[in-house]
């Protein structure tokens, strides 16, 4: 029992209490934000306060006689260890016998029952479908309670930091250019108003970038835009002489984030009002109702057109300035992880063996160094051995292995930096690996190599790709039970969409068509339970390839350019084609690395690295 | 200007008449009967009686002062050709500046307008668009009016040919246990019956086959299913004796095809009627409104449950009856076109220069011999050199080119038998090739077999595999316009969904997930207009790879087995991988088709044209 959960049972208890007067029968308590980010800010950490699990996906429902904790796969372990002695059952998702969260309050809520969430911590359209199981077992639903805040005496306040300001060079166009684009779609849609919630789309819109949340630099804020006007609404704090001269020039209206519900209140039509009857008819709120919180959703629903945020994709798809500083600051961060590389494998050689938290310190310091560093990107996964298994693993101040030589060790890291979020894995050999080792690392590095040298016609989603990646262990009956790759946020989350790299059909999910000027993660993997764990992640862009008369054919370009292991290769299960593109990326390693590496044994050892197999 | 086409602008004419007659402003003339199938008896040919157009795919719309055709690709030397002196305007469907039909409407449909179409020849997905489109204008749509019958005076009587009856061992499954499955399936959708317009589902459920449709045994008909009774409707000469019994022994209610509509509107519940409204309360209809025409939905629509027919994606996954027959019936279809491509070679060798049409035939008579030969799945295409790059050329005795001895000649080919439908294309040398049509052919070849070769996990849809097979000539930027792959039926339409291997994704196209069983083809091609076409087609069953912690593992399994030209191949364009694949395929067509061959020369080229490369 760790020490947070000493105080779980008396925490729950006291919710109890507080639903009981309220007449709530059962409270769930998100994970998220009212952004729906996918990190959230130590204010918003509401179900690790009462529960005390710490991963970073999990939903706790409470009721009188039970409390249930729903959470995946990546965090069964964890999540067992830390729920010790708290009361609480825990429900792994994804498991034959476990019901859904949906399935959950269906067969648990009655007729006369009371469900209540605070509504601000869930989407729109999960809300509409809790609502609608809720109703059909005639009960009542409630999503205007925050519990927490009552039981949670010594709650952080809001992170309210000051933004920074991202001028055109860096953006690479101007936020009137952006504002005109986005209204050009409002007048497709012919909406008169767009609320925009998702950070990350905010910060893209208007050039700034916050830090109210870790590795992921926005700040808290909603906008609200008709064709003539845009107001932003954003934590005074945060508001620096130069945002507000920023915001200024751009004529944007600055409003305090807390007003924002009160404000579009006043901003809808009113019923029945004479003076507006012409414009409640003709009145429409475009809103994505994935990324919009179930009480704005409460606010604007009588008005409502749910469309993808157009600036989703306009965001993903990079512009050739900021391709430009993602080049430069991806050669920079590649440079320090392969001189990293070199100092885990002569640390090894040395006889020492070095503890994964410690040398991922060292890494994260030495990344720190590049000029432009603003703060990692995720915290780095340092997993030697069986550790590496996990593909969320991290190691800790007090939890974590020494490096033993032999077998894999395997690093995923990142930074954010001031031209682009970076995010990059490399699986080394420490010591002696078996046949087996060396197969695995082989074909999980063709499957990268093989994607990466795709040619596909417009059209292609990440679904027409996946199969490149992942085909040489499919022949072999292997998975890895994760997407191939995620888009990539420039100086925004490093877990991005619309676009990704996937296998599964899924018939209520919208695809995102690949596009020229989009960037993607490429990372297959082979996860072993108890022995070992191996990825080999590059990111890439999307580049044009040609345009004739059948068609316009894209292709991807490697961004990152870090070895890939030489002893852990096997040719016997490469093809010669395959031989040329790992000799081809290791060329352009070499020829991008070896200016930026002084030290002449890390010279030395990244030529040998890259020589041709 | 061809014979027909003298008689189309007097038949265009009294069309006229009769839509001033009857106060219609803009007339439609598809090209469908009232299953959406995709071949027609020839009472549907109605829009090519009208305008004098004999491609598969055209829809005719007549106005007062104008009468245009749409159709596509395929067709455009073809319809420019017969369309010459009709009058009749030709629509380039896919072309930048060609209105939709869709568009077309909207532009020419004014208020008070009438737009009307036979309701029976257009599905009640098209229906409901034109009809919101027709609406959106102030305008009216009738969908009762057949004015073709009053002007084809001799239209021929709707086929009515007698049924066949499948017995349960060529089925592999009785009628009362597919009943069963559809009602469970109708129980999961709490309807209360399902109405089946889409003839090869009806063909399956009942295990009967008819001859009402050319290359498609299938017979008119309706079915209309309660969870206690089946009703199929047929016309009267098409039941025989044995039928009778057939329908008989398994509780199928049999009543006139034409009694169909008075029939489904005596089963929908009366409003207002006391008696029955708890019946109308609960009452639904499940059907498939893009396989139900918009005449029966609007008998059905105040009670239509929408939904993918679950008939078809039955027929699509064939139990292990099934495919014996069909691995057998393969095989000797695949040994007569091995037959054929020797006889080709032959007689180019001796000089000869036969023509396109009269191999054609000659093959068609070949395959005529093979025991349970039923009839061909569709027309033969037998094109040399230019010819081939046109898709669905089809040489005619009036119209055909000699094979000269030089270049390539494609031959794409099927039947319907007892036991199984086939279809398969190959490309052969007919003399002196150029590198250019090596490198195209060998590309084409590795495409086919690398898809053929995938393993891929429960999940996919044919868009994860299409890659396997385009993306070597992606990598050349050459496309080609067209689907990978469609489904084969059994004993039923050769070219069937729901699965296919296409590319492209369509955010409002539902994909079928590939399952063990089903049967598909394996097309890719290169077209070179003016010059040369290759095509390489298999067909390929899904199996069962395996079974472990990491998914459900599936893969293919050729059913085709004939020669593919290895004095076509240029190895450099191979992977050793390629070649292994190359190798293996023609020693499995060697051991399956030379024990069919007795001819001796017809075994020694055999032997030759499937030695390793």
């Amino acid at each position: 029992m760790n020490e947070l959960s000493n105080n779980i049972p008396s925490r729950i208890d006291r919710l109890r209490e507080l639903m009981e007067h309220e007449g709530i029968t059962m409270y769930m308590i998100p994970d998220s934000d009212p952004h729906d980010s996918e990190n959230v800010g130590d204010y918003f950490k509401c179900r690790e306060y009462i529960s005390g699990f710490t991963g970073s996906n999990g939903t706790l429902i409470v009721m009188r006689d039970m409390a249930g904790l729903w959470t995946d796969g990546r965090y069964f372990i964890q999540a067992e260890r830390e729920l010790e002695g708290s009361g609480i059952t825990l429900f792994k998702m994804g498991e034959p016998d476990t019901p859904t969260i949906r399935e959950f309050i269906r067969s648990n809520i009655h007729d006369g029952d009371v469900f209540a969430v605070d509504g601000r911590l869930i989407t729109a359209k999960a809300g509409r479908e809790y609502s609608s199981i809720v109703s059909d077992n005639h009960a009542v639903i409630r999503a205007d309670a925050d519990l927490v805040s009552d039981i949670w005496t010594d709650r952080p306040l809001m992170s309210a930091r000051s933004v920074i300001v991202i001028d055109d060079g860096l953006a690479g166009e101007s936020v009137p250019d952006k504002i005109g684009r986005v209204r050009d779609k409002m007048r497709e849609n012919r909406a008169s108003a767009y609320v925009l919630s998702r950070l990350d789309d905010i910060m893209w819109l208007l050039n700034i970038r916050g830090r109210d949340i870790e590795c992921t630099p926005v700040a808290m804020s909603y906008v609200y835009m008709t064709l003539d006007e845009t107001c932003l609404f954003l934590q005074d704090a945060a508001v620096t002489p130069e945002a507000k001269a920023h915001f200024d020039r751009n004529d944007i209206n600055v409003l305090p984030y807390e007003s924002f519900p009160e404000y579009l209140k006043k901003r809808m039509p009113i019923d029945g009002d004479d003076e507006n009857t012409e414009n409640t008819a003709q009145f429409k709120v475009m809103a994505d109702l994935k990324a919009t919180n179930y009480s704005v959703y409460d606010i604007i629903k009588k008005y409502v057109v749910d469309i993808t945020n157009p600036t989703e994709e306009m965001e993903a798809v990079r512009n050739e300035a900021q391709m430009k500083h993602i080049r430069e600051v991806y050669i920079r961060d590649s440079a320090v992880l392969t001189r990293f590389l070199y100092y885990v494998k002569k640390a090894m050689s040395r006889g020492e063996t070095p503890d994964e938290y410690s040398i991922a310190m060292k890494l994260d310091e030495m990344r720190s160094q590049i000029p432009g560093f603003m703060e990692l990107s995720f915290p780095t996964i340092s997993a030697y051995g069986a550790n590496a298994a996990m593909m969320h693993y991290e190691a800790t101040e007090d939890s974590h292995s020494r490096l033993e030589p032999e077998g894999m060790y395997l690093v995923d890291s990142g930074g954010q930096y001031l031209g682009g979020t970076t995010d990059v894995t490399r699986t080394i050999a420490v010591g002696p690996v078996t046949e087996e080792m060396k197969r695995d690392f082989t074909l999980v590095a063709v499957g990268m190599l093989r994607l990466a040298d795709a040619v596909f016609l417009e059209g292609c989603t990440g679904r027409n790709l996946d199969i490149l990646a992942r085909g040489e262990l499919w022949k072999r009956g292997v998975d890895y039970k994760c997407g191939t790759g995620h888009g990539v946020g420039y100086m925004l989350g490093v877990h991005t969409g619309p676009q990704g790299i996937r296998y599964r059909y899924a018939a209520d999910r919208a695809e995102t068509v690949l596009k020229t000027g989009m960037t993607v993660s490429d990372e297959p993997g082979v996860y072993i339970e108890g022995r070992y764990g191996i990825r080999t992640e590059n990111i890439l862009e999307i580049r044009d390839v040609c345009v004739n008369s059948d068609g316009h054919f894209m292709g991807f370009a490697h961004l990152t350019y870090v070895p890939i292991d030489r002893d852990l290769i096997d040719t016997r299960y490469m093809e010669p084609h395959d031989i040329e593109l790992l000799n081809t990326y290791h060329a352009a390693v070499r020829s991008n690395i070896l200016p930026l590496i002084e030290d002449e044994n890390e010279r030395e050892w990244l030529i040998r690295a890259t020589e041709a197999v």
